[in-house]
């Protein structure tokens, strides 16, 4: 049976944050007990536009509401510079902040880890809410170390300009980390046309596909001797970041310090 | 009902003729009359060691055969200076020959395209039995008129040398005949990391993949609005070229010309 | 170099009507010349909320407009009951019609087929538009000759309530045309959990994938000795029509025979 | 740098103990120093058919092996009966043992365990060491708590008699492990041919696919709102083994006390 979490949505109204309230309201064991908005100061949610018909109260000053409702959980769906200033302020009233914009410097992220462990609270910063991908990510690194013969292969549409992608890039760095750097294939291997091979990072081949139909997907091929492991990831779109704020939700009452990225809290 | 069809194997002890005996020998509609070999003239197949209890006489020399048994076809399962050979001496001898070999210069094929017109009579040169590699191809080359956006990526194991493989290459060029030039992909896209957008070959662009526990494979991924099509071959082991040589067997009853290719016959 | 083809298109303000719009005015070789539309009479089509600024009238009469523009070929986008009547009214001007809409009933086809026939007059009927879908079920069909073996494995988004899907169902019927019936799997194959072989159709086993996420997908596998050749298709959405519209415009000039459905078209 | 370990191998005439000889003597911290074989007493390795020309010991009896060596590391691969004793055996010399036989009751696990615990050393008992499937399984478990629509594939040669396959269903066991049940596709869902949804398993479905050409493979497909995260095992042949022995033996040196699973020493 899982406890009530009582929550505080900021930046209600957004493409995030709307869907943020209709995922909380539709958890059972979660609990909205007020939004803050930048606008709309003393109404009630139902009589804002678009919102759900729920009989709470809408605060444009953060503290305050922390102060009056002494919500459980924070999610912050705002811009950088309100994120930032939202997870210290709820932090200050003993509120655990799961904040999903970017832009701290490491000064930022050094300060606010001090405060939140003085004050022995969770909280969590995510960059990306995508549950899939990071998963894809770690299990790529966890796997790495076993087969650590590895090639990426990530396709999109074919109106993207970069490539590598920026998962990518950021799937070879995490396996950067725990893999020894090796050269794959055979020694003696050429390219007939230059390019075959793909782009080579520590050892790792990645291949840019680009395609009209195609939306954003990375499959990440590990061999072994007789066996391939594969790990894909099709993401079709942004209506998939609300397991991944569900999950940082009920992380962030298990711990009691600031984490940084969603793989951090997956076990 | 399937007219039965007599046959003539030549090469039965190698790796490819002794799985031909087999196939025919299992065909219902098929029978093996007589064999062609370089050695164990006079013997009975059933004598030979290895090969199956069949009272069937052996040749060395093919046109005796032909003449004392006349078969309907002769499969050539040999080296490319016999097959050539025997492909004349079929034709001269009004059976319908399925050659194998390779090596064929653009002369000889003239010829013996000639012979074969001349004599009414089918003739089959396939230099690759896999028919699901060659239904691979046809059906990217078919596809390609509607879908002109096209990546090939290409699997084996790191043990290969050469990037792109033959077949992708191959595949390209069938493209190529029917599809007009095009460019892919954004035209101000970039390569942050050099090779990420593979091989171009008129557009089309190759990726190859090279890992331990990986055989022999590749997929043609051909983009439109909204949908990708995929055709994939993954190829296991030699024992797939069988099906190929029953498909031509039963091709060259059917034509009255010389065929050069199994995508030719693929109906 | 191909020859400039006139279009009337009737249903423009649709859904595929709006799109066949766009998709005529892109296409070099293909010119918009009137639209046919249950309102707007007399307007130019520029004057129409939504529609591009091209200066062609509308027109409310088919007959009408057939005998003022004399079109090459009538794209129709409209309704069952109304795409019928265009279709004749069509061929009865000397328009190529290209139609869209369902519900003709075997004597409609009957009726028309003579029609077209008499007046040497190509028309093309496309109930399903999607030209990768139809090419994987005739690659498919294709295939099942040379690899018998097939079993079809489809994915749809968890809110589908019928499995197997339309398109899986096709499929196996199209096989069945060409395939013998063959038992598939080992004679003494038990499922120790109900269901885990799937549905079966005259030997073709089918699986249906429900989850979130997915939107509709489907892959035809095809075993062989040694290998597999997999034919698959990923529809994302519905803009992926517009190929196979463009492709019917064009074989509806090159034919003198009315034709059902799309896959008779490709080859 | 790794610290070198000395090892032990029993069974090294056998399929997977040749492979594991090979495997340890060209692993660069590893260091074959004798082995343990139901013959050939009193010989060195260099003498005994088929194996390699070290001039190391072999000894039919183990304890006498373990005394006189001291090796680091026992690796068993022989036989149910004799790889128990040979584990009892080990730890009374302190031995560590890696031990990749079957059949142990719960009572001889206790027992073991506790012998372990009590001699504070490691003990690996792996019944498979394909590390690729095992690395399968764990993840798919891991992401189950975040992606709970759960469907597996799997696709065997179609010379397998049982289905769903023993790796699906230990899938399934290990999901549920950490999964609430749950229902999933559409409450209303319908099958119109009966199977199409597959086997079930405490709402996880299950696709067994049997054709020729494929060997072992399984894919488990989880989605989410708007993605799918897929993760893939391929298996081409049996040498896919020896990654998870030498995973093993690393683990055992870094535990005190008896582990079973190789997916319990995955980190």
């Amino acid at each position: 049976m899982n406890k009530e979490i009582s929550i505080v949505i900021a930046g209600p109204r957004g493409k995030m944050g709307s869907e943020a309230v209709r995922m909380v309201t539709e958890t059972p064991h979660f609990k909205l007990v007020a939004v803050i908005d930048s606008r709309n100061e003393g109404m009630k949610l139902k009589d804002v536009s678009g919102m759900p018909a729920l009989d709470i109260p809408v605060y444009e000053d953060a503290p305050r509401c922390f102060s009056e409702i002494h919500p459980d959980v924070l999610i912050d769906l705002t811009k950088p510079d309100v994120g930032k200033i939202h997870l210290e302020q709820a932090l200050e009233h003993n509120v655990r902040p799961v904040i999903g914009t970017t832009g701290f410097s490491d000064e930022d992220l050094e300060r606010l880890k001090n405060l939140a462990s003085e004050r022995e609270l969770g909280a969590i910063i995510a960059p990306n809410f995508a549950v899939g991908a990071v998963l894809m990510m770690k299990f790529a690194q966890m796997a790495s170390r076993y087969l650590p013969d590895i090639e990426i292969i990530e396709k999109h549409h074919d109106q993207k300009l970069d490539a590598p992608s920026g998962t990518a890039l950021k799937t070879a760095q995490l396996i950067r980390e725990v893999r020894e750097s090796k050269q794959q294939g055979h020694p003696d291997e050429r390219e007939d046309i230059k390019g075959a091979r793909g782009a080579e990072l520590d050892g790792i081949r990645i291949h840019s596909i680009r395609l009209p139909g195609l939306v954003a997907h990375q499959e990440v091929v590990m061999g072994g001797e007789g066996q391939t492991l594969t790990i894909k990831h099709d993401s079709m779109n942004r209506a998939s970041f609300m397991p991944g704020v569900k999950l940082a939700v009920e992380a962030v009452m298990n711990v009691d310090h600031l984490v940084y990225g969603l793989e951090n809290i997956i076990e």
